[in-house]
């Protein structure tokens, strides 16, 4: 097992990361102390692992709220569930939210937590390899709202993160793949050498090699780690983690929540950034080719589908928490391994790469 | 003008106290630096005032959400409609959500400021008496929930605080009375000598004088902040803020939200917490008397309405956020002054308080 600490004071905690942990009752057991806990989980992975965490913590007063599984269920109404299931159990401020899943369900578990008389403990459980090496770190909370993602939500620490590789042995390769999206944006935004070792293991990676897993979450861990404790509230370096994101919030509010997975919107949206950052002649054409073939090898996506228009794509664009003045800001790349906040770049570059001139060329 | 600056550190802010503070523009324009700016208001103050605000912010892109006017409409529907206020006008996460009214309005405004792209800046402009020395102090933000009154919600501070006793001309006498009880809980918590000036000048606050008003304002505000600043998050010493708020939370839950003020709730909440407080020996009889009688003085109730039910009103005060393994923790007092916090209470002078034994005398 391999431990790495998020430092921020008061609110500082330790990722777990490892395999077998959940069936390891006292581990659970020793890091929970509320009376009562609420898990929070859905129906796929709930009749996988739920067994496991609430025999470890037999004796308390343990609940569970089971929601839909789904991107299109990261809402304030599944929010609002949390809550009242909450309520009705009478659960008072010393107890312990608990997310066991991926993404969806930490970020939901997450503002319930926040929100819940204004703050309660809380404690993650990721199943998914994108939420063991991006959603459970750094505190981040949301839920979605009709006009835009993750725009509803709060910053609030977990008290502590379990990542167990065991349960990516149940994850669908699909999800797998989207995980490595995030992974390969840790070695593009400034670690260069993780980037080259990415290069060398991704196969191992997809074949869930247990050694070459744990290297790869806990670099991406404190790679996370390390920015989230510069800057906890993204008032500057921390924005360089959305690489990606804008172009893949704005593709998966295009396409419909739930047609492409966060991670392939995410590794689409790299792609389009260091397509751009080519065409401003800030990265050279053999880094963007390596770039490219990467997120290749894994599976995912580097251009959006044919029929996004890209006029459509650019006015979901523009509502990103990181735009200010009406400009869509991007996270741009000058080489691999250094990223950077940008809002100086051409139009006509941008709408190129929109309209997919290259999708051809690389596809 | 006074300034009573509450001190938080990097969260510290400015409450500015005077007569005429919206009607100088110049006051406004130099608080609020945002270029979007979103008023929350109600259909009953913004036909009064919205005017002054939106000449001072002149040049700015000010937009406006008017909710209905009560009690019953601080819920997550209201929420979102702000939140979808916000989208619909692409502001971005350097706007500030301005509140215009009473504690609805800041409690709603300053949830979705909060959370609005997980946090965006927040200035308060109370228009009511309590709203200006309790709400719209200390950062609590909340909405209510079917099961429970604040119990979603967050602790995000404003950016200040702008309490215009001109808007006071304009408040209906029940709810200037209202404003009172939270001004008299100051007095009872921890400052026996404002006690003993709110006993002298309790009809001057009722006929609006202006000196006595800033003055009254003035020390609750610098009370209510001196206790914020040693305990922002409320775990401590800021639950004596709740002096009253539990018996009166549960009878605005009994009664149904919007029957009685929340000002006129917490009166008789203090009421009760007086009178168990005498019936365990703790405050004299006399101390007992004074404070049932400056409650009176001030139009408030000191019991509950006859038709409530014990049983029902024990039942909904489980239901509060000080509460730690079902055993309901009230603020009780040994004297006027000297309020603390306690769930050692013998059950039947709680249940013989909750019978209302003593309202016949006491009324």
């Amino acid at each position: 097992m391999t431990i790495v600490q998020v430092e921020l004071g008061p609110r500082s905690y330790p990722i777990f990361i490892g395999s077998g942990l959940l069936a390891d009752r006292s581990m659970l057991a020793s890091q929970i102390e509320s009376r009562q806990i609420m898990i929070v989980s859905n129906t796929t992975v709930a009749p996988l692992y739920i067994g496991l965490v609430e025999e470890a913590l037999e004796g308390r007063s343990v609940h569970s709220v089971i929601l839909p599984d789904g991107e299109e269920f990261k809402t304030l109404e599944s929010f609002e569930k949390i809550i009242s299931a909450l309520l009705e159990q009478h659960f008072d401020r010393s107890c312990t939210l608990l997310a066991l899943g991926g993404g969806v369900i930490g970020d939901l578990a997450g503002y319930a937590a926040a929100s819940y008389q204004r703050g309660v403990k809380f404690v993650q459980i990721p199943t998914t390899l994108l939420a063991q090496v991006d959603s459970s770190v750094g505190g981040k909370t949301a839920v979605n709202h009709p006009l835009g993602k993750n725009m509803i939500g709060s910053f609030h620490q977990p008290t502590c993160v379990i990542a167990d590789l065991a349960t990516l042995n149940t994850l669908p390769q699909r999800e797998l793949r989207a995980g490595l999206a995030e992974i390969i944006k840790y070695g593009l935004i400034d670690d260069p050498e993780f980037f080259v070792w990415l290069e060398k293991h991704l196969e191992d990676l997809l074949l869930l090699d247990k050694d070459c897993l744990e290297h790869a979450i806990r670099q991406s861990c404190q790679n996370k780690a390390n920015i989230v404790a510069t800057d906890e509230l993204e008032s500057g370096i921390r924005a360089l983690l959305n690489l990606g994101h804008t172009f893949g919030h704005g593709l998966e509010n295009v396409l419909g929540y739930g047609r492409w997975l966060h991670g392939e919107a995410v590794a689409c949206g790299m792609s389009m950034a260091a397509d751009l950052s080519t065409r401003m002649g800030l990265m050279h054409e053999g880094d963007y080719a390596r770039v490219v073939s990467l997120i290749s090898r894994a599976g995912l996506p580097i251009a959006p589908p044919e029929n996004v228009d890209p006029m459509s794509l650019e006015n979901a664009m523009k509502i990103d928490k990181k735009n200010r003045g009406g400009r869509i800001r991007l996270v741009l790349l000058r080489s691999i391994g250094d990223a950077f906040l940008c809002d100086d770049y051409p139009t006509t570059d941008f709408r190129n790469v929109l309209r997919n001139s290259k999708g051809a060329v690389t596809n």
